[in-house]
């Protein structure tokens, strides 16, 4: 019976994929002595300003609907902070409170792309993008990012090989989960340029860009772009403010098109909690501390982890330039799905199989270093000793 | 050249409509001494025992990622209070934790419903249920309801004429907003039976079910289906709890039908916020009197308002069975639009106007009556003097 229910269903439906991080992570999500190195979060709860600045709005009774793009005060604080870390003025009129980067990246697709339209998006990436994309009617076509002596690279001259008559936007995710692959400023200037030449739409998904370990942070379109061109940023705040079970984000546009996501934003999911809003204030007003403190110390684990797995000999990596993830290949493995249940299995490190980011990610694992050191040590004294076994 | 970019997005986002309601909510929102009427949602914040288990969540630092469908125990409580007010044993399989019950919805479409499929609904009807179809890329085909003697009653004979080839599924909201109109059982079973004849899905949108004026929650499909049947319940703690800005619902399901939901949901909003679901665990667990307190509440409210009106001799109605909305029209009103305008405008008091509900609508008026009494007598004796005109 059950089978024939699923038989009903809507074949996009039907064809939505299980993330191959969630299908390890339900495999050993509760086991003891486990370092989850697996999910895009750090070890550290939400600082305690911005709970606290949630709980005193749940206090303050601030639980009845709110404006759909997001509360006038948010939408201010974010002008500011774009207009702080991107040498630009920016208006509270470019920007849309959302429930999460996810959803973010969901309404983005749904304003540009229609049944059947391509979208093109650099792997090995992050698997939530082009399942998305499919649920949306549309077709995810992906260009492969080069593994070399200098680490991940884009080769510009596959962009043209990607593009039909259908193609509509091109994702770029930078600096890029799980890659850590973090574009220059030339080479954005040239995906500007393409996309620009083709009349394409950019989906900007810079959420890592604090995390950039050459300092400041990394490149932007922000910084190419003007304000009429077809770009809109998807973001989070569940990175920089270890706000990860939240389920905030928000979009940037141009201030014409926020009444449509103002609409798309009242037929999915009408808006966010005001509460969960006024923590994501303080977050903006009061948390460059902590994000310089996350990055920090991720740069020093990431150091670490890369120096001791280098160390065995048997591994292919090259330090990423930002996001916090290291993305390594281990040689005489190449079933990093099984190999990454055994690894959980035996040493209680979770790692993320590369079969769960898509064409050129399967020989890999992905593993999350924003942890505290101790871990991230812990954590490769285990897989040192498994791979050397 | 915002004109230019609006025409680059893609046709389902252009013609997604601004909510009738949120349109005059915007025109008058802040008013001084304003009695909104207008949206669905009452007087009263969240009860403090729900508040003080999302605020303890909080404190706790509940903050990280967690289970796409939802946390065990809330699931859990989802079969609890399934089970104690449906006569039946659920089982925590069945319950899929959701950002909202309009998210509900557009999960419930995305699964059941493709490019080109159709749907039927009852109208008037709360607006976003087409909207969110029309998004989906699916039909939304309006069977309106008659107002008679009785009230308001759905013509079965209409159904059939509303079937093509392309019909996916019936979506029946009963209690009904914004008429009030509350199907009987035998109405439920002719629904029911019309569409296992037609293979047809049911989305059954009962978030009503408490707000039913003549005792004990309103007939529902729970009661006559069987676990395989075709119907989907979307659901939301909002209105029995108070709970409208939290953004918190649910879908049940068979549980064949779980992991597909857990997939939808992973790419559209990736989950609910932990803190914010203990707060929704006791809700389901202690909120029993809330709801009796609200609904009792509501029932004076209801006989209040409809006695006013009607002693105008100017205003045609019948007293709703059950949700918290009066739907009326005004002899001599055609444009309820200009006229919703006019009267927060005149009086402060905020009514939707018909307009927004669809085919059958245009000619009335939406109230929400879920308020204190002194305010729905002060609203009613506004209303009554600018009837006298």
């Amino acid at each position: 019976m059950a089978r024939i229910l699923f038989d009903e269903l809507a074949e996009r439906a039907k064809q939505a994929p299980e993330s191959g991080i969630v299908e390890i992570l339900n495999h050993a999500r509760l086991r003891e002595g486990l370092i989850p190195l697996w999910v895009g979060e750090g070890d550290l709860p939400t600082p305690d300003f911005i709970r606290q600045a949630g709980m005193q709005a749940l206090d303050n009774g601030e639980t009845f609907y709110t404006y759909q793009r997001g509360i006038p005060e948010l939408r201010q604080a974010l002008a500011r902070y774009h207009s702080k870390h991107f040498s630009k003025t920016f208006e509270p009129e470019e920007f849309l409170v959302t429930g999460s980067g996810m959803q973010s990246i969901q309404l983005a697709l749904q304003a540009i792309a229609g049944n059947g339209d391509e979208i093109i998006y650099f792997t090995p990436a992050w698997p939530n993008f082009a399942a998305a994309t499919e649920i949306a009617g549309a077709k995810p076509v992906p260009v492969e990012l080069d593994f070399g002596a200098n680490g991940w690279c884009l080769d510009l001259e596959k962009l043209p090989t990607a593009l039909t008559p259908k193609t509509k936007a091109i994702f770029v995710n930078t600096p890029s989960n799980p890659t850590g692959w973090t574009a220059d400023v030339a080479t954005l200037q040239s995906i500007f340029d393409f996309a620009k030449a083709n009349d394409l739409w950019i989906i900007a998904d810079e959420i890592y860009t604090h995390f950039h370990f050459s300092g400041g942070r990394a490149p932007s379109f922000m910084d190419i772009m003007q304000p009429d061109d077809k770009i809109l940023f998807v973001n989070s705040f569940s990175k920089n403010w270890a706000m990860t079970g939240w389920r905030i984000g928000w979009i940037k546009t141009h201030p014409s098109l926020a009444p449509m996501f103002e609409n798309l934003i009242q037929y999915s999911t009408s808006g966010v909690a005001q509460f969960m809003q006024k923590g994501a204030l303080a977050a903006l007003d009061h948390g460059d501390d902590f994000i310089k403190m996350q990055v920090d110390r991720a740069r020093t684990a990431r150091d670490l982890i890369c120096d001791r797995l280098l160390k065995t000999g048997r591994v292919k990596l090259s330090p990423p330039q930002g996001a916090f993830y290291l993305f390594f290949e281990v040689d005489g493995i190449t079933d990093t799905r099984a190999a990454a249940m055994q690894i959980v299995d035996e040493t209680g490190v979770g790692l993320a199989p590369g079969t769960a980011f898509g064409p050129g990610g399967a020989s890999g694992f992905r593993l999350c270093f924003n942890r505290k050191i101790s871990d991230i040590e812990e954590a490769g004294d285990r897989l040192v000793k498994w791979l050397s076994k």
